[in-house]
């Protein structure tokens, strides 16, 4: 049994009955995926969570049980029987997973019959939604520890079984490793672990706790160094593990400091460590790290190699979803739209040719959505304020959708989560930073054509008529 | 294979491995759940989930693909075959699913081996931190929706598949259905749905969509009004299509705003339905709705029936995680503590005895922690802060813990979610008002004991020598 299927909100089902029975199901529909605001404040969003809703529109079909829940909520017996040897076999055009994206534009194109691009609604947002959220999240606070390591400690805060999505989103935005055991068996995430207070708690004394545990791991030893005192206890106990370890031809690897002023901490620390010739090892800090703290802690010159993170990137931190949307814009080749009191819920209709600019070095400079069969032209506009307009003259455009699923089959075997999170990382790299500040950066051209904006007054008209 | 024993941090299984070979990993060990802090600045959690962790430890063992995994990453042959014949027998004494807590008091107080008790915390936070989370999140709600009723239709935008947890959690605090078709079928969650904006723009005009609707559910059916025009288009529409059913001996049940301001457009919707003699069709709102939000359209009066939530209900809004933490309070009876360079974080050590106190009316009136074996006494202080004391003179003690759990099993069939539910409606009934404003609620006594506060300095000193 799929429980993909029945990942959904009810009217998703009443809906596609309603499309049944006026006989409208088996039109052909064309839906976007796209984002009105990008996360955070920030500049972009790094696309994430393909690999896995292709993975759960993998055989999206209806069990027997599935059925007979669907007859008790009063569900119709015709509708059952057809939904009975009804499969998902509609297609998604879609950025590559690890892509940029920007609001306005499509980040992924379903079409196929109405019933098949309405039904996958709901999975297909939490799914985009959270993984590009974490995602995105990920590839801020990789931006600030810079060439630091970033590792993801936060399953125990996570938002229930979606813990487990966010160690594998975080991963592509640009954490290292996780601490997630069930994300390294199941999703080829790579595992890291240090050790907790219960370890140093449970031992008469804190030397005693890392001498069992530097016995254990004498190469992988990472000692705790705050549950008494970090500088007059912890880390001087460190220190004679690392030259009894050294003594018998081991390393010690790392302290960890989790609590108190970690820039104070891991200067006076890392200045203990050298005095008694240790180098090498390293300084792992955590405690409620965002991509804030650890701007700030580098600004201070922290003396921290490794950033643990936790809640604030599982969870999106002070901002715990994406308001992706999926929005019908054509039917049987007509564009449609939907009109709101909002002025920003407004759709762009119809079919479109995206396009993203490069300069001569190679950088983004813009995107742009056109209709399609319109000529070539240079010059577009802002979709909300027609009175800034983008000019790619001189750039070049490339397409940067692909079919990512054609007649409900993958069209390519699933890339591995490390050739995602090497994409995405590649792809950020020709971001300009104007547009990675964390406040108030840069917009990022996302023009349309004269023509698109047309067709869109055009229809709002005719609807408000 | 149970996922759960993997559902973990690395460290748990790195420190299992190490209390394995130091010969400690069948010592008795007691930690405890408890909060720090009230969630979203109130004064109460409402504790949930232990349903759901009650389920994970059941059959709490490794299969063998697991320890293959484990062996991959380094772990000894020796330890991994007594993980192979490992399970969880250890115990849960805990608040009932639906009890109020505080912070300080012990939730859950595990007791069992070492090895035992430390595998399962990252497994225990993450479901009682977010189950909790959610559902008292939606107790908040429900105090601000009162008697109106209110409804949960966050899927699409909850974090990945933590959005069937936040369905169920949501009804344990006092919603009363829920979009989710998944919820539903596995989770004994009552489902609920209406239409969406596709649905309407699918056809040539908004009336022909609501006509198909009520079509076929002519009983059930809810009209989504704003597509292209509130009170010019979608609400006329509605009062035809009611009409039209009235005639055939239908009722429409409800029309949905989701656009717009709600208040006005409620008030205005109102009047024309009352005017058309349709005083029955109710009003559901939706559109980023949280307890603010929804108080304050209370206190304008909005004519709105039916709350619906989704974002800031299922992914607790302003606040991502609970920080519940799980400290070793004893071992092998002798009392441990864990200092920290952050007062906050030091924890209360040993056994407790904790009683929860009751005026003469019924209304929960302070919560109480002193040793076992104390004399009775009444006069109690404030963990953090002395010179603040609670009498219970006057009062009435009962227990509020119960065995969930001994030996790794549960000591008592599993409760429905409906039961759960009730109880949490009846256990908040009893807090008094005050305690629950939103903003700088008054705050609920939890007192310790002189020889609680004793112990817990004796022991500061004792590791700080």
């Amino acid at each position: 049994m799929n429980d993909s299927v029945f990942f959904t909100d009810l009217y998703q089902l009443t809906m596609a009955q309603g499309y049944y029975f006026s006989k409208l199901h088996e039109q052909q529909a064309q839906f976007e995926y796209f984002i009105r605001k990008t996360p955070f404040e920030g500049g972009y969003v790094v696309f994430a969570g393909l690999k896995t809703l292709l993975d759960q529109l993998t055989d999206y079909s209806f069990a027997p049980a599935q059925l007979d829940y669907l007859a008790q909520l009063g569900f119709k017996g015709e509708f059952l029987d057809y939904l009975s040897t009804w499969t998902f076999a509609g297609n998604l055009y879609s950025l590559q997973e690890g892509e940029i994206a920007f609001p306005h534009e499509p980040i992924v194109v379903a079409t196929g019959t109405l019933i098949e691009t309405q039904l996958i609604e709901t999975l297909l947002l939490n799914t985009l939604n959270f993984y590009s959220l974490i995602a995105t999240k990920a590839a801020r606070m990789k931006f600030a520890a810079g060439h630091k390591q970033l590792i993801e400690l936060g399953l125990r805060r996570a938002q229930g079984n979606g813990g487990l999505q966010a160690s594998e989103a975080a991963i592509i935005g640009g954490v290292s490793a996780s601490s997630n055991v069930l994300a390294g068996f199941k999703q080829q995430v790579p595992v890291v672990g240090t050790m907790a207070h219960a370890f140093v708690q449970t031992f008469d004394d804190e030397y005693q706790a890392f001498e069992a545990y530097s016995h254990i791991y004498p190469d992988q030893c990472t000692l705790l160094v705050d549950t008494y005192d970090t500088l007059k206890s912890g880390v001087p106990n460190a220190i004679r593990i690392a030259h009894e370890l050294a003594k018998k031809g081991h390393t010690l690897k790392a302290i960890r400091l989790d609590s108190g002023d970690l820039a104070m901490l891991s200067h006076a620390a890392r200045k203990m460590l050298d005095e008694a010739g240790l180098q090498h090892v390293k300084i792992i800090a955590t405690n409620e790290l965002d991509e804030y703290l650890i701007q700030s802690l580098q600004d201070q010159g922290a003396a921290i190699d490794v950033f643990g993170v936790g809640t604030r990137l599982v969870t999106g931190g002070n901002q715990g979803a994406l308001g992706g949307v999926y929005k019908l814009v054509a039917l049987n080749e007509q564009p449609r739209i939907k009109i709101s009191e909002n002025i920003a819920k407004i759709n762009l209709p119809g079919k479109k040719v995206v396009k993203r600019w490069f300069d001569q070095e190679g950088y983004m400079r813009a995107d742009t959505l056109s209709l399609i069969n319109e000529s070539q032209i240079t010059l577009f506009s802002d979709p909300t304020f027609a009175e800034t307009t983008y000019s790619v003259a001189g750039l070049e455009g490339a397409a940067i959708h692909h079919w990512a699923m054609q007649n409900g089959q993958r069209t390519a075997p699933a890339s591995t989560l490390a050739e995602i999170a090497d994409y995405a990382s590649s792809r950020l790299a020709l971001l300009p930073a104007p547009h990675k500040r964390f406040q108030h950066p840069q917009l990022y051209p996302v023009g349309i054509s004269v023509e698109l904006r047309k067709l869109r007054a055009d229809l709002i008209q005719q609807k408000r008529a």
